[in-house]
């Protein structure tokens, strides 16, 4: 991801402050590939197996999220246009949806009482965020700062603590406890 | 993977579309790497130990991978002139041919009633598919497209569930449900 | 880290020396990330469970650490002027701040009795790396040079062997032959 | 590695010649690589325990390694002058000290009737390598195609089978087998 981030050319304070756009996009693609990351992280521990599908779920999922830094360099680059504002919810949007897919095929073949199930729950922010991806892709024609609203708004979504995993969490943790006392 | 494509300069949906070339060899490059990783990923967890030879048709295979988004800009840049898709057929079957050779050398170790024996199979694909690049090379000199639409092809073959692949998870997740119920 | 590094276009012994600013920078980061590295690959093996807190404090270090080489290349490339002395000070600062609280919400989880608390002890050496890049960035205003010297020093402190992870590694190596024994 | 080979500009096999230089330095380098990593994921596996001091002469190793595609890419892009080929024989030579080092910690650490120490053994290869580097670093005086020549040499050396490691190996398989077998 810091790959992105170029260095400026002259050696002033100033110069750094043109690098702003560039830094405010690379900390939001950086945050949104640390909650798939983290995300992704849980959803496969969770998983007691995979099949072949799964798999591919998985490389789909990758591919969309290596997209990210690029389509963020492009709107840093372009001072936050609006075409390129769209491009980058699009950019969102795709491994958004991806990951509803590798949720879904891991849910298939673990059934709905499994601990994987439990961890997906209804997956109430993966929809809401979904949605307002799509709001902020349209907002792009009003206004492209609204979009960037959403989409930092999103990310805030993502970084409050998740009540599923932090109960998958503690619920880990009173099992690795109890198999220590035996 | 995803390095190899450069935001365009301009903030415009048809910048965008000048794009598509690059974003076209991009999915495939991914596309070929991630069947090799899964496909390499499974035959190493089929292995129950590796000589030292083994580990040298490892690196080989590797480095040919290496090679391919190199060969995937080239030929995107270029806009699938004859000798890059040529040379871009070359990048995919040079990996084929030491996936091969790895796969004959775990062979030989393992002998042929072994899982990995039982993974690998006549590997009628992998065949197929060292026919198909041939083919393919050859046909640049008639329409560079048409081997296009081969190394799509061929990409599409390897995506299809694999029943060997299937069955040995399947296989797997029996065992360790079986483990579990001792 | 190395991609920091860019040969220079002569092929002389004396194009080498002027990359000599640059090359002195890409050891000091390179020092600096392995110290991280290290340092975190020792706290998060003492740590036996992990927080959605936890997590967000990971990937909050790791945002600042990919930060590193960026102002290391901008202040090689600047001869180590005074905006970017000071910059690069502000990017070690960071994830020395992100590391204490990576550390505090660790140890609030496992309480001070913890074999991770004893890891982490009073961390005299953090404190004091915070006081001197501060120092550092102060003296950037009178001579970069004395700030470098301060980096220099820093990572000086943080190689020389720490008894902590000493004693940590010597119990843990204890703890594996009495394992074995038993 | 394959970072430091840029497709050529022209779509011809003609422009691909001319990218011949720079894909025999980075096969040559891709190799020197793969022969680290192989070793040193071998001497890993045979240590038992590692000190502080181990940990950063391990990080040493890594830096100089890290160095190598620069220096093959500075070679190759100056057509191999003398200057640049007694580099490359500099930025093979100090990886080769570091791994020395390196082993000599953990012998240290083990003593003299380990496994490690018997996976190490006289490092005869190491040290026959050692001195055909400053062979080769001194005959660019002379003419930097015979230092190529040995850069070649020593690589050939480190790729024929290893019996300290497939000694090492094949006792590990019996080890399992005789596990498995209880």
């Amino acid at each position: 991801m810091a790959l992105e981030l170029k260095p400026p050319h002259e050696a002033s304070f100033a110069a750094l402050a043109q690098v702003a756009p560039v830094f405010f996009s690379c900390v939001l693609s950086f945050a949104y590939i640390a909650i798939y990351w983290n995300n992704h992280h849980h959803l496969l521990q969770a998983a007691s197996h995979v099949t072949g599908r799964v798999l591919w779920a998985n490389v789909h999922l990758l591919f969309w999220l290596s997209l990210i830094p690029c389509a963020s360099a492009w709107m840093a680059k372009n001072h936050f246009a609006q075409a390129t504002v769209a491009v980058y919810g699009a950019a969102l949007l795709a491994p958004a949806i991806a990951y509803f897919i590798l949720s879904r095929m891991l849910l298939r073949t673990h059934g709905p009482e499994s601990t994987l199930a439990r961890a997906i729950g209804a997956d109430v922010k993966g929809k809401i965020s979904v949605l307002l991806y799509l709001l902020a892709i349209g907002l792009t024609l009003l206004d492209p700062r609204l979009s960037l609203a959403i989409y930092v708004l999103v990310a805030l979504i993502w970084f409050a603590p998740d009540p599923r995993i932090e109960r998958l969490l503690a619920e880990r943790r009173r099992n690795a406890r109890r198999d220590q006392a035996r």
